[in-house]
């Protein structure tokens, strides 16, 4: 392999993402690859540390069967594994059925199936097993903006976390670029149309269009926002657990009432009132009638919440139906 | 006035703000007309619900010194005042000067100085006294872009407040799009470089480059990113609500030490540092630096926090010098 001689920027990333998230040596770790480029730059990165490091690396690939060229990605993947000395699991699922049948988006039953995949891989190699994806800070700014953009709260603009449980994404504080230019340096080869750019028109734009636009005006445009999807998830956790212990304190334990006579900051009122109505979430505007409703005149409101649901208020105790 | 027969859409856009800001009649209120489309807006809108409101009307500008055409500007903003029976004040300042004396970015300075005059000629009109200025929803979606691509945290995505002490911005839900075209329709000319314009490049960026890419990404962007400013102003203030507590249980009255055995969550950690550590501000890496240091080994550490200040760290205990 000429790329082993020139790999140093990619297995550096690696390493420091590995440091980071503290993988211990000899650890199983489900690498998730689509064949793109990020997933190339984390199976050479993590197959190149692995003599040091006694990882038990596993390829997993899910050939989404959307584009016509899809089982060959997966051959090739299948390939550089076998040319790594790497087992390799490559399935494919039919994810527009998937979705047709799900009322979901493509991008939503894609994501889904690929996580249920790599779930599976790493349920047979022990409960310790690691699932590794190549997520970049790119992919983390270009999240944050989509969901800005959409309308989130700051719930939603956590940006991708480093670990949830067992899936870690070493590559999460390297930009693509860089990657991507350390494995054109090296010769290795990759998919430029990896299974998820067809998947996310969205995403396209966001990437083509908006954090170009953002790195005009701060060339760490992107630095700034993955740092500060790591604040507003912080900052999110701590207002969960306010609103979990404030619900705690205003429910009545033998029926679905809120005690609404000392009101909450209304920051703390949309959070309590979310946590427990719970899913589907009710509209961020049914919860602000709702918060109107409580601290309002003691008169009786019913407000509906949707799926079915239904509130009703009156002398600032708020009951859930 | 040809303008009169073409205003409902300003003038409705006026009363709406006023409404939600519960400004009453009779109130004195000072406008903020720089001359170009919003404040022009703001400025015949105002006027014409005054016969109903009561409204005892004053429009104030500051000439910026800025540009050759200033002087001509402030003028065309007495005479437009003084044809619909309003008493105005025109001041100018040389704001190249002072920020050059401060050490400040034109934008800050005209800033400072703006709202400084602004004060005094509402403190000329009583304690009661409003300042209205022309902000628009477009302005408050420009600021969260702005500051979210130059790194902020929750604290800076606060977009504009629509009341802060004697200030109120009647047209925040209002876009500047529909402002212009209802002013061209009514045939009232307006200054097309307002003088902030050429104050702030970055907000250019935002406004020619960034916002346009978010709105073909969803058309309800503005009113995304506005609703996102007045969550995380809420969540941002519940927070300090927190830390301010918090600082007050762990520092120990005495002496400038806080108490750090029971760690808090990083969330309130940072926040609780801030508000120990006053102005100005240290880095975020600075803080991140101290975090670390109290909830690590117990072994001694002194971080340098700028402006001459120290913090110390021994045995879970904080220090500052």
């Amino acid at each position: 392999m000429r790329g082993n001689r020139a790999l140093p920027a990619i297995t550096d990333a690696v390493a420091t993402g590995a440091a980071r998230l503290q993988i211990p040596d000899g650890a199983a770790i489900v690498l998730a690859i689509s064949g793109g480029p990020d997933s190339t730059a984390l199976l050479h990165g993590a197959a190149a540390l692995t003599p040091d490091r006694g990882w038990r690396l596993t390829v997993a690939h899910l050939d989404h069967g959307l584009r016509e060229t899809s089982a060959e990605e997966g051959a090739a993947v299948a390939s550089t594994a076998a040319g790594l000395g790497l087992p390799a699991e490559v399935r494919r699922v039919d994810v527009a059925a998937l979705a047709a049948e799900e009322h979901r988006s493509l991008e939503d039953a894609g994501r889904q199936a690929r996580y249920r995949f790599l779930e599976e891989v790493a349920a047979g190699l022990g409960p310790e097993a690691l699932i590794a994806t190549a997520h970049t800070a790119d992919d983390a700014a270009e999240t944050v903006l989509l969901r800005l953009a959409r309308g989130s709260g700051l719930r939603g603009l956590r940006g991708i976390p480093a670990r949830r449980g067992r899936i870690v994404r070493p590559l999460l504080h390297a930009r693509r670029a860089v990657l991507r230019a350390a494995l054109d340096a090296a010769g290795i080869s990759y998919s430029t149309d990896p299974s998820n750019a067809d998947l996310a028109h969205a995403r396209n734009r966001v990437r083509a269009d908006l954090l170009p636009a953002l790195e005009r005006l701060n060339p760490a445009a992107v630095e700034a926002l993955t740092r500060f999807g790591r604040l507003a998830a912080d900052d999110d956790d701590l207002l969960d657990a306010l609103a979990a212990a404030e619900l705690m304190e205003r429910r009545d334990p033998a029926d679905a009432l809120i005690d609404w006579h000392r009101p909450p900051s209304r920051a703390l009122g949309r959070r309590v009132l979310r946590l427990a109505i719970g899913d589907p979430a009710p509209s961020a505007e049914r919860i602000e009638a709702l918060l109107d409703a409580a601290e309002g005149p003691r008169g009786g409101v019913s407000i509906e919440l949707g799926g079915g649901r239904r509130a009703s208020v009156r002398e600032r105790r708020i009951r859930l139906e």
